[in-house]
């Protein structure tokens, strides 16, 4: 059983040949998508390159809600036929997961993962589920549950970013207003992404009183993690706070004692913060008289940019017994 | 298969019998925790009145972690030993599961459950997980989730009452500065929950100016209720708009497109206004541009007091397969 797995995102596109269920680590190659007309186009390259002239199966990840015909990405203008990648692959089975679904069943497979522990000493955790969550263009999570009774892993799909930002304390109240100004509510992506770090970061400016001097969320984290300007410092210090705080409140609702594990551009742009500067731990950990328990999950960073093809893979795998 | 179902809470403990997966509707029965020494001798008076000589197995529901040996209550004083418990009941196998954890179980015999409708017009959604979250002594949720490879249902557990209170706006704010004094955070069962009420009944009070006059959570909510005291109406109010929110936000975490399910004595206290008043709907909706998306979830009020009784016969019925 031969299979294609594809990622799409809104820049680039990832795909990677598999088979039994399993990623062939040499065979994934990445695409920029303003180099092509449409996905087939990328699909056909893709497969010409590696002198594959059809596959079994294809597994499609993106951010989009697929119908029986297809998916259009909602952050470019192209439509993915389902009978067009059956006619340009050979594949008997065309089908679409969500992106953060795909980085859930990812977590099927996490040994084969990159990532770096945020939790040294309690790398591994105990059996139970796995949560996958991320800051980037926007917020969301997913939860892998090993199954009780000896069936096939759950993964819980979610909109985790459209949930009530939790707030607490005077200055995160002021944040909450600037956040939620014309909009009547402070949802969690609307800090935990790109643009939310940047309005942190022009909050934080009015707050003291200075002109913003940074024009994207990009140089926010870069200038925050390499501590060259105080507003971004301060800016990424609250993106840290309240992720840590909403990670903590996520761990809380699918208890991923096998491990948590942080995605997205956003998150990894914060890397080194993460590892050295205690704000996000102490955020996860701050939960009363649960603080202990909170040791009980493994924190990692997701460093794989591949992530979403393993999931693809575990998807083949699962979907294929 | 028989088997007998234990759902042990801190006043009563409710047992029934459960052939081949599913309750004898008529064999359960309910009984005074104050009327008996320990747990053995509810479950001896309970076979000996249905003329049960022996069981083949016995799942337990309780608040408690279990461990190898069996379990001891949180709110009273008895240890239940596994070992006694297949003594006295001639079973061969002997199963706690979390109270919580047994009403994710009974969503999956739903069809078998007394409930109300709170969103008429939409009572059934489409195929996919169900929620089931509740106020009473404390608070917490669980969501069922059917499996997409045909494999058996899962059943994600959770401690959701240690998640961040989520508040917005002024007049909560200072909720939330009552709600956290000397504990340096709020919680959501520290709003949820019979005391939680109470702790915002008495805020409501301090705001107006005036003595409280109400003893007990239980009080405030039938006052609230019948619109007997305006300052019991008032915290009845924004009782039922953290409810609504906070359910809102779980929905987002699960997306429980086949319903969730409100379920705890405090919730139950409020069956007339969660019916009639929009307060608790309208919180539960109100998540910006996507308030249309959570009218893809129905809303069900659980009435019924064996809801984990059904939820241990749907583990034994799963358990067993």
């Amino acid at each position: 059983m031969l299979a294609l797995a594809c990622d799409i995102g809104g820049t680039n596109t990832r795909l990677g040949l598999v088979r039994d269920g399993i990623l062939l680590s040499g065979s994934t190659g990445s695409y920029s998508n303003d180099d092509f007309e449409d996905f087939y186009a990328v699909a056909a390259t893709f497969l010409h390159e590696r002198d594959t002239q059809r596959v079994d199966s294809v597994c499609i990840a993106l951010a989009a809600v697929a119908t029986a015909e297809g998916a259009t990405l909602t952050n470019r203008d192209w439509t993915i036929a389902r009978d067009r990648v059956a006619a340009a692959s050979g594949a008997g089975r065309v089908d679409f997961i969500n992106d953060f679904e795909a980085l859930g069943y990812a977590m099927g497979q996490v040994e084969k993962l990159k990532s770096q522990c945020l939790t040294p000493g309690r790398a591994h955790g105990r059996p139970g589920p796995r949560l996958v969550l991320g800051a980037g263009t926007g917020f969301n999570a997913s939860a892998w549950c090993p199954s009780r009774f000896g069936a096939a892993p759950h993964v819980v799909a979610a909109e985790c970013g459209h949930m009530t930002l939790p707030l607490a304390g005077e200055a995160e109240f002021s944040l909450q207003g600037a956040l939620s100004a014309g909009r009547g509510r402070a949802s969690v992506e609307r800090a935990l992404s790109g643009r939310g770090l940047f309005e942190i970061y022009q909050w934080q400016c009015a707050k003291a009183g200075r002109v913003p001097s940074v024009a994207t969320a990009a140089d926010v984290s870069r200038l925050a993690v390499t501590r060259a300007d105080r507003d971004c410092e301060q800016a990424g210090h609250m993106f840290m706070r309240l992720l840590g705080r909403v990670c903590g409140d996520l761990a809380l609702a699918y208890l991923p004692f096998s491990g948590v594990y942080l995605s997205g551009g956003v998150s990894r742009a914060f890397a080194r913060s993460l590892s050295k500067d205690p704000t996000f731990l102490d955020a996860f950990r701050a939960k009363g008289r649960q603080a202990d328990f909170m040791e009980s999950f493994p924190v990692h960073l997701l460093l794989d940019d591949r992530t979403a093809l393993h999931g693809c893979a575990e998807w083949l795998r699962l979907s294929a017994a």
